[in-house]
């Protein structure tokens, strides 16, 4: 199968968001998708975009994409996040994930980064054993913390 | 004792670096510091800061500080990542941490932003059970990956 990988734009935002939530509905969470298609468009492509994208196309469709973004690291200076990397449920096992996950670590690399972390569910031993396959590690010891909004507007009112 | 609360300027790198180095002997892992005093004065103020640094301030000493910047859910759009909560040794157990603590939980709810992330060493107790009892959640199931910068250079050359 043919694999066209390219920057996601603007426009490509209505078929993004429906890959996040093809994903929440895997993790079991398909209600706790919030963004909009306006937000990604709004968020995405300001002045300073809050993340970028790469899109995997197929017959012009787009079947798959990795979002990411940077973050800090106080001991390695910048890093890249790749928070989602999503295909389309027909078009895995062709490579469309793989090759958005290169794309992204070569990026990464092309810019003399450090590290690129992300993050995986305990239970999706595919997606482990692919990572690790190629080189990454996963972090023995180190939880994920969350405070959402109602305990953020509990704390703030008590504050 | 009094605790005086403020943005951390570029002036105040030497000691945020202090900081950040002491907090990594704790975690056991002294040597994997590699950012400098430079690296945090152009990455946090220039043009697009890559973080922003909240300092603790007793008798003209920092005694603390918390680190964070945004990061982009695709679930809850933007979010604030607490990356570093550090108060120096001696000065812990004084309400330093919780004011700094509750500083970036504030300017994240001002902002109107839906969560507040970072991360814990499952070993540390004390800090979980503190962050729990402020409405914090430890996400069960996520494991934190991370592809350092020599796996990404064998993959870059495999690619």
């Amino acid at each position: 199968m043919k694999i066209i990988l390219r920057e996601g734009k603007k426009y490509d935002m209505a078929s993004v968001l429906l890959l996040i939530k093809e994903l929440a509905e895997f993790e079991k969470e398909g209600n706790a998708v919030e963004v909009t298609k306006d937000d990604l468009e709004r968020d995405g492509f300001g002045e300073v975009p809050a993340f970028k994208v790469f899109v995997a196309e197929h017959k012009g469709e787009i079947v798959g994409m990795a979002l990411f973004y940077e973050r800090y690291s106080t001991w390695k200076g910048r890093i890249i996040h790749l928070e989602d990397l999503i295909v389309k449920q027909a078009y895995r096992g062709k490579g469309f994930g793989k090759a958005l996950y290169s794309k992204v670590l070569s990026y990464a690399h092309d810019q003399k980064l450090k590290r690129v972390s992300w993050e995986v569910l305990d239970w999706n031993k595919v997606a482990i054993d692919f990572y690790t396959s190629t080189g990454a590690n996963i972090m023995p010891g180190w939880q994920v913390v969350h405070m959402n909004e109602h305990s953020l507007e509990a704390f703030a009112k008590e504050a």
